[in-house]
Parts: C-alpha cells; structure tokens; sequence
C-alpha cells in the first residue's frame, strides 16, 4: 500500500510518499481501507517542526480520516467488515475529563496518523461514521468539529439564547457556528472578507463583523450583543484574544483552541475584573464525538468542506491549507 | 379595581370577583396594571383544597400574570412607567440553586397572587416580557415554561442531539417539547389522542406515540430511542413514572413536575440498575426565567395559547382547564 | 489453581470449590496472584438467584480481590511483575458517566469474578493498591467504597460543611462516613445497635440515632440537621426510603445504593414538594477509584474490616455476612 | 458617630475621620453597630488610585466589618436587635453565577464602605455571624474568605484527595490553606520567609516551598506532585502566573485572584498544551458566604489574624499592610 511520511521535519516538501505492506491487525484491532482524510492547522506546524517536541519520528501525518473496516483482529468485537467508521483524534481518550495521559498519543503527532491506504486502528479508537456523510464529510470531523463540540457543549454547556463569537472560517470557527446554532444560541462571526462573511452568515450566523474593517471588534462585538458573548471560540491565540477578552460578558468563558497569531500573553486584569474564565482546550474524547456524531445525525448536518485533492497529491492539499484562501475543511480522498 | 379570591378552597365554586381599593406600591414595589393572567392545573388543585397545607386564607389565586408598569415605589429603580412585565411565580427565587427559603412565597398559594386588574409586585419579582409577545402569550411563561426550562437547560443541561420525552398536551409539556426542539434535541411526545399528536409534531416533536393505544409506552420509547431517551419530562406521577422509567436510558434523567394521575409510588429496583436520577422540580428562579425569556427572544418562539376568556368570566377559564380538552395554556385577558 | 463457582444459583450452599489450570494471560492482559477478597449483600443475592437476570452461568463469585502481578501478556505495558493491584468492578468503565455499555460487564455478575487463586484481569481493569494497606484492606474498596466515593465525590460534589446521613454499618455506609469525614462534611449515623453506633461515632460521624428506638428517624434528623440532610447515602430501598426523604433538605438528594429491605415504593409527593433529587448509583468507573485511592492514600485511611476468613472457608464469610451481624467488610485472605 | 472617607484617591494619608449623624435604616435595612474591620490590599489600591475607574467620590473605604444589630427597618424580617452580623462584599450578589449587574456595587468602591461606627445595610446584604467567632475574626471574612470558598469549593468543586498550591501568606492564601485542609485536599504553600512557612505547614500545608530559593518553584511544585497540582489560588497575576501554570496539572485549574506582582501577560500557548481553565474570581455571593460559614462553624475554624488596630488609627493598619509583613488579615477594632 501507499503512505506518506516525513522523514524530517523541514516542511511540507518533506512529505514523502511510500510503499510498504498493509498492516496485519492486532488482536484487538481492526484494519480500515482509508478513503478520505482532513487536514488541520496542526498538520502544517508539525511539518515544519513548529508544533512541539516529542513528535514520533519519521512520523506518518494526518489524525483526521475515515474508511471502511476491511478486517477485525480475533479479539475485536465492537465491528463488523464493512462497517464505516472514522478515526478518534486521541486513542487513548475513551471518556471522562481531560488528562495527561488521556492526551499523551495522539494521530499523526506523538504517534503515527492515517496518511496511508490502509490504517490498523484499536477497535476502542475509531467510531461509527454518520449515515449521511460521506467519507470526505466524515474525515473532517475527528479534530476540529471534536474541538468545537468540547468547547461549546462539553465545558460550555451551550444552551439555547447564549450568544457565541467565533473568529474566522477555518475549521473548528464553523463547526462551532454550526453546533451553535444546532443549539439554539446566537452566533457572531467574524472575519476579514466580506464573501467569507456572507457563507458564514448562510451557515447560520446572525451577525457578520469584518475584522479588517472593525478593528476594536471586541469592544464592538460586547456592544452589538448587550454586554458581551456567554463564549469566544478564540482560534488566533495572542493576537486576538485582546479582542475576546473584550467581547466576552462578565463571566463569560473564552476557549483558546489555537494560536494562529503572533502576539502578546493574556493580559489578567480584565480577567480579573470581568471573572472571566479562559480555557485551552486540546480536542476531545470518543464519547464527546459520539455524542456529536448523534447530533450531527439527527440534523443531517454536514461539514463544510472547501476543497478536496487525490491521495497522490496531498501536498497541493497543505500548500491549499497554507495559502489561507480555504472556508471549512481541506480534505483529501482516495485515488 | 376588581379582583377574585377564595374565601374557602372548597372548589372553583368558591371563587368569588369582588371590589378593593388599587394597592399603593411599597417603597421597592411598582403597580402593574395586569393584562392577562394563565392558569395551571396547580391553581385548580389550590382551588379544591387538594394542593397541600399552608395556603394563604383568603387567597387571591394564580400565579401567572403579565401587564404594564403603571407606577413605581420611590426607592424602585429598575423599572419605569409603560414597562411590560410579566410576575416571577417565586418572588423569593432570584437566583442560584433551589433551597426551602426560596420556595418559600409562592404566588397564588402561600401568598396572594395575581387574579386582579392591578398588582404591586416588589420591583425584584417581575422579568422584561419579550417583545414579539401579547400580554396572553407572557402570562402564560411564570410557572409552567420555566418549570419545563428549569428541567431541561438548569438542571438537564440539554445539549443538541439528546432525546427528551414529553406526556400529553398540558402547559409543562408544550413548552418542554418546544425548548427542547430549539436546543437540538430530538422529542418523543405521547397523548391518548391522535389529533393532539399531529399538533405536538407540527410543533417540532419527531415522534409521536398514542398512549391509549400502546399500552407499554415506556417499553416502545426505549426501543424507538436505541435504548432509551435522555430526559423524560413527568407530568403524572405515580401513575406514569413507571413508563417514564422505562423509557429512560441508563444514566438518564427523569423530572417530576406534577402528579396529574394517581398510582403507586417509584420502585426503587430500575432507579438503580438503570443509576437513574429522579428529580422533583418546582418551577425555577428569576435567573432561569430571564434565560429562558432570551432564548424565546432570539428565536420569537410563540406559547402555545388555547383558548382565551375574559376576565370576567374567570371560572369558565377554569372550567376548561379541568375538562382537559386544552392543548397548551388557558389564558385570562383584561376585559 | 483453586477457584469457587456457582453450577447452579440454589444458594450459598451451591458454592463448589474446584481446581483448574492458572489462566494464561491476554495479550493486553496481567496475571494476578489474588491474596484476599470481601464479599457485598450483592453476592448473596446472587447466590440465591435474587439480583436479577443476566447471570453468567457457572459463575465464579465476587467482584472484589486484590493481589499482585505475577505475569504480564505480551502487549500489557501499564503494569510489571510484583506491582500490587485491585480489580475494578465494571471492567468496561473507564471515566465518564454512566452508561448501559459501561454496566454491561460486571465481576461476579455477568461476567466471572475473581475468587480463585489466580486471575487474569485486563491491564486497563485494575488500579495500584494505595501503599499503606494490606491486601485485606485493599480487597474491600471495588464496590463499597467506589460506590460510597460515586455518590458523594463523583455525583454529590460533598464539600466541607454540607451534612450527610448514612444508614446502618455495612460496607457503602461505613465508607461513606468516612469519605464524608475526610471531605469535612457533618455526618449523621443511624443503626440499630446503640454499640455499633459507638463505633459509627469513633469512625467521625457527629451524631448517631438508634432508629430502633427513633421510629420516625427521617423527621428526627430532619430536626436536627437544622432544616434537613444535604444528602442521604440510602442502602435500603422501599423500606428506608420515605425515611431517607423525610430527611433530606429540600433541593437535597437522596442516592440510592441498595435495596436492603423491602417496603413501598418512593411517593412522588414529597420529591415534588422538596424538589429533591434521588438518584440509583451502580458503583463507579476506574477513574473514581484512581480518585478515591488517592484521598484514601493521602489521609492513610484505613477500611473498616470486620473479620476475615481463610480462602478454603469462603462459605464461612458468605454465612457471617448474612447473619448481619458485621460493621464494615466481611473479607476472605489466601491460605 | 465616627467615620471615614477618602475625599480624594491620593494615598492612605488621604484618610479622614470625620463625624456625621447615624444613619437611619431604610424600610428593609438593618442598622449595625460596627465592632471590627479588616482590610484587604485592594484597599490599598483604591486609597492610592490604583483599582480602577468607577469608585463612588469621597469614598466611605473598606468592604469588610462585622458587629450587632441595633435596629431594624419597619419592613425588615430576616434580623432583630442584638444579632450578630458580618457584610456581605457584593450586596446585590445574593445567588447564582456572576454577572455584570451582580458585580455591580462593591462595598469600599463604586459604594460606601464599612469604616464608620454605624452603617445602615440591606438586611439582605448581611449574614449571620458564626458563634464562635469574635467579631475581629468575623470581619476578616467578606473578601478573602469568600473569595478563597468560591475559587475553591463553588468553582473548583474540591474534594478530598486533590491538591492545591496556594502563594504567599496573604488573606486568601491563608483562607485557601485552610478550606482545602478542611476539604481533604492536599496543600502545597509558597512563601518568600522560612519562618512564614513554618506557620503554614502548622496550619496545614503538607508541602511548603521558599520561591526565594526554588525559583522556577513551578516546575518544582509540578515535579513534587507527581504531575502538577488539580488547582492553583494565584494572587501574584503577571508575576506568578508563569510559575502557576507551570504547576497545574494537565486539565487543572488556575484562579486568578490577585494582580500583586507586575509581570508579562499570560502565553496562551500552555494554556493550549496542558488544556488548563485560568479564571479570574472577585469574591462571591451572599450563598456562598452562608455555605462558607457553616463551614467555619462545623469544623470552629479561626481566621488567621495578624495584628489588631484601634479604629482611630486604622492609618496604622493599612500602613502595616502596606509594609507586607503580616501572615493573615490585619483587623481594626472599635475602641
């Protein structure tokens, strides 16, 4: 079967792509034929070798995809061939709050992920994939909608008539409008492009505010809303989250899911003053995705995908992902 | 200015309209002239004696209620003349979980309620009546919208793609199958009637099961929902709760908000090989009701009214609450 | 190896004690040199046939023993040779909340417990025995003391100053006074034994009642408690439960652990008036007990052991425990 | 009677005392005869200009003092003449989670504060004062108690077994100390004095750490606890926060309570990896102030007071806070 790898960390052009033989499965495993894989922010850091230490070397990438159960290893009992089924961003995160060891392996990082024709999983570390979807819809879910789905309904409790901001049209800032509005909550969206405003707002947002245009959009943002946002799904880190701050209520919550931007630390005075709680938030477990998959079935929603590249040419898929032009999910599939 | 009481709780009989001077606001009081008021099956039991001890002597009952600030204390600052509102069923409630202090006063019952033209509510124990609302469709949220709130979003944390479900047509039960559509939730609603059920799915619930047909309601809602729904709403007691029971998933939730029908008690036996909780529920606080009275905002939900009377004619509105033929809340308008 | 089993479920008498080869551990298995157990009310029903259906056939008993690590399967990493270990009860509950997946297997029950000389656990279904106690000790906590700690810890959030009443001086309510003792809670103890309530008092409660002599004990403590109990840790099912409820706070809640002594079932009534959460509790996850080991590790606490039996006389301990006449855990040590 | 003001916000030599009438109480206000105070640094910060915008001009100072009531308001209930009361920090911050309103009026800031001889309160705005406290000790509750009771047990839900650093030997360092001993936690404190960490470790510390000599006592206190602490009580802000979060637990928690030490903002980029809520807390509500107290009066928990000072020389007291040597509350008492 083909994979790809990178036998270094020195970018994309590192990616290579191999052969070498299907996976037998473990005892407890079972074997997907991958048809269809995501990309995420993380996946570009990673190879660039700007994402963290203790990534696996020569790492196989990607934690996002999905496929069909080709074999089961003799003690699996959770799959049948045939089944579809998508891969859990954290193995080892089955259930319960988030911890050390719950976060220590995780696709396509500190150990391999399913960049590869043929993907052995353990049988506890996949999950059904939803009827309606297709592969390409299903491969964008397991880290960025798992992101959105623990940020609103895992710790924020989201409930109908809060009011949310979300930053941007990359992946985990529409999966949480999406969710939200599942929710019955009130979304404001920002971003720098008037056309991407307007997707956001046929997605379900009610306010679109154009950041390169608004530029204290916090402030503006608190005001537009009558005393700030219940939460800010904060994707830039630094250099927003100034502006979350701003946005949120007095007791308002910020999860910070991604540093996309450069900038100064959190400033604790306003945190202080508006006792706020901000909080990193790192994906999530196999129940929240279980649960979001019952969501995202009931509501026959789909993920939003922007483009999608052939296997052979994943590379056009990162060099897409890096340009910044893309709304939603980049997602490769099978050729 | 007019107004009813209950000279004895000896049935709706015992109502009687009568005159008495305007009441003159207390210092943190205002004066609402009162438009519309709603009964509950509550106010019928209070009428007949059969609601409970400590009721005021004398009462002047219902605790439902909305109308228009006409004066204001002199130390009352958070209201102004021309104001609509609409009453807190717990005037003593304003926030924070329940405790025997705040379920102390409670309008209609062990204090004075509404049924008069005008009303001197301490400025704390009234909420904003949502604008896209009439004074009827107001009076109708003080007790069994935010009961119904208080089950599902306080204390069930109801999340998109949770299954709820809900017995019969009362005013609990329409405003549960309601709250719980706009947060994503998937309900079941029963009725011994097939035309009350095509009106609970046009409402937004995606089961519905005849209860004088299927017997074994329970058993069949636990099959339909894979195993159980998350959150029963109970408005019967001892002679539903055995259903509900059943129809509750491992680990779910079943609220106790009325004992419509007599039975026998919970069997203790599938509370705990299911670890089900089982919560008696009493309305909810002002917070609760400022919530929900937001989320209603957001999305114009509309109560569900079913039949108006004057206020004049107050007993024939009590009269068709005890016949049962209602589906939602009967309402009371000035006249 | 010696093991005991249950060909039929006719009774404590039905115990066989028999020998079969030492089990070869899993891949993802540890073999464990058992070194004593304790026995729950739960394993005399089962014996009698009495705790439901669903029964492995040819069982071999009780969910609680602990011991050491002999051998390790070829792909267990969690564990070593030598390390000392506890089974946990629902092998199949990691973290999280309560499933109908996660009770399906239970030790003893469903599936085969672990009285025999060996057994092999899966690596993920046991925890590290607390340093400071023997085996005897250890062997008391997968069920008494996890369910003790679920109620309390897990679902109650006990914090300092709230007031607790344990029923009797079996296994659960021994524990929770303790649990509720560490987490400076007020605890209120009842038996029927003015002696054991000695002992109850000696182990931290505050106050002990003699429900012998104290018939309507709920109002009793009702009284005392100022107002009503934060939470009732209930073990005997229709038979204490009006009780318990008189008891309890309003807003309070009654967790319901076992159904010791029969009786009525619960009248929905007071739950209503008292907007009191009663809650079944089926022990708890591997998470809980890694909780639980910690606290018990950090204050050195001690389990309560009643008496001891040599492995080659279980039938002894079975016998003990249904005379009822123990405070805290009847335990079997190897001989 | 005796008062103070600040008829300008130049620093504490801005103090002036001054008499005026007693004040009468209002239809629902209790008037108090104040026997002691205690002071907090953010007293500091206002006397000198330095809290913030919005404090109420020649400012009554102080939020916290203690003393009996000597009369009641015609419509007052909840108190009668000769009870022992204690302010309550935030008088419209009765119940429930915080919001903007709640947070609103602060007594000492955009209110009058306590420093007079008599002071006219809400008689909601009070509590009970426990019986065995003195009234120095009482006074020392409103701000640092409650404030170390809500980041701990209403936010952070401790409970026995986990671990809590606290910093310093300030008021809500000390409170913190003290609640999670008695909450079964496992205390670490940092001091910059050996002398002060002795007192600590006498009053509960299990762990004392001089940040004088271990300065990256993070990483230290992360080390010591086998994997960081469940929660961290940071007063320092900017100067600590780097420290704190290098101590917390991957999924623990970080309250933000203070802003003493100057310093750089937060990296949100930890914040991410170790998937930590950082909150900011500004006291808490009169309900966790009651909760709080029983608290105090089940276990006849003693505040920590430093040193006492006549009311005509309260100078003295905010001068020897000032100087940062005291181990506790610094207290005024009435001569």
């Amino acid at each position: 079967m083909r994979y790809y790898h990178l036998p270094q960390f020195s970018g994309v052009d590192a990616l290579r792509l191999d052969e070498r033989d299907v996976p037998v499965p473990g005892p407890r495993e079972v074997l997907v034929r991958m048809r269809a894989w995501s990309l995420n922010h993380r996946d570009l850091l990673i190879a660039r070798d700007a994402y963290g230490r203790g990534m696996k070397p020569d790492l196989v990438p990607l934690s996002d995809g999905a496929g069909e159960v080709v074999e089961t290893g003799p003690e699996a009992t959770r799959w049948k061939v045939g089944d579809r089924v998508t891969g859990v961003f954290l193995p080892g995160w089955l259930g319960g709050p988030v911890t050390a060891a719950r976060l220590a392996r995780a696709l396509g990082g500190t150990v391999d992920g399913v960049l590869a024709e043929y993907v052995a999983f353990d049988e506890e570390a996949i999950v059904a994939t939803p009827d309606h979807l297709d592969d390409a819809e299903a491969a964008t879910l397991p880290c960025a909608a798992v992101t959105a789905w623990q940020c609103l309904v895992v710790q924020g409790g989201l409930g109908p008539g809060q009011r949310v901001l979300t930053l941007g049209s990359g992946g985990v800032s529409v999966f949480a409008l999406q969710f939200a509005s599942l929710a019955g909550a009130e979304v404001v969206a920002t971003s720098g492009s008037d056309a991407k405003l307007e997707r956001l707002l046929a997605l379900g947002a009610a306010h679109g505010v154009n950041h390169a245009r608004v530029r204290d959009w916090g402030r503006y943002v608190h005001d537009l809303t009558d005393g700030g946002v219940d939460h800010v799904i904060d994707v830039g880190g630094g250099g927003t989250l100034p502006q979350s701050i701003r946005a949120a209520r007095t007791g308002g919550r910020v999860s910070v899911v991604g540093v996309l931007s450069p900038g100064q630390g959190i400033d604790p005075v306003p945190l202080l003053r508006k006792a706020l709680i901000v909080q990193g938030l790192h994906v999530g477990s196999r129940e929240a995705f279980e649960a979001m998959n019952r969501a995202i079935g009931l509501h026959r929603l789909r993920p939003l995908v922007d483009r999608s590249f052939p296997f052979s040419d994943a590379v056009a898929a990162y060099r897409h992902l890096e340009s910044g032009r893309h709304l939603g999910k980049v997602v490769i599939v099978a050729d």
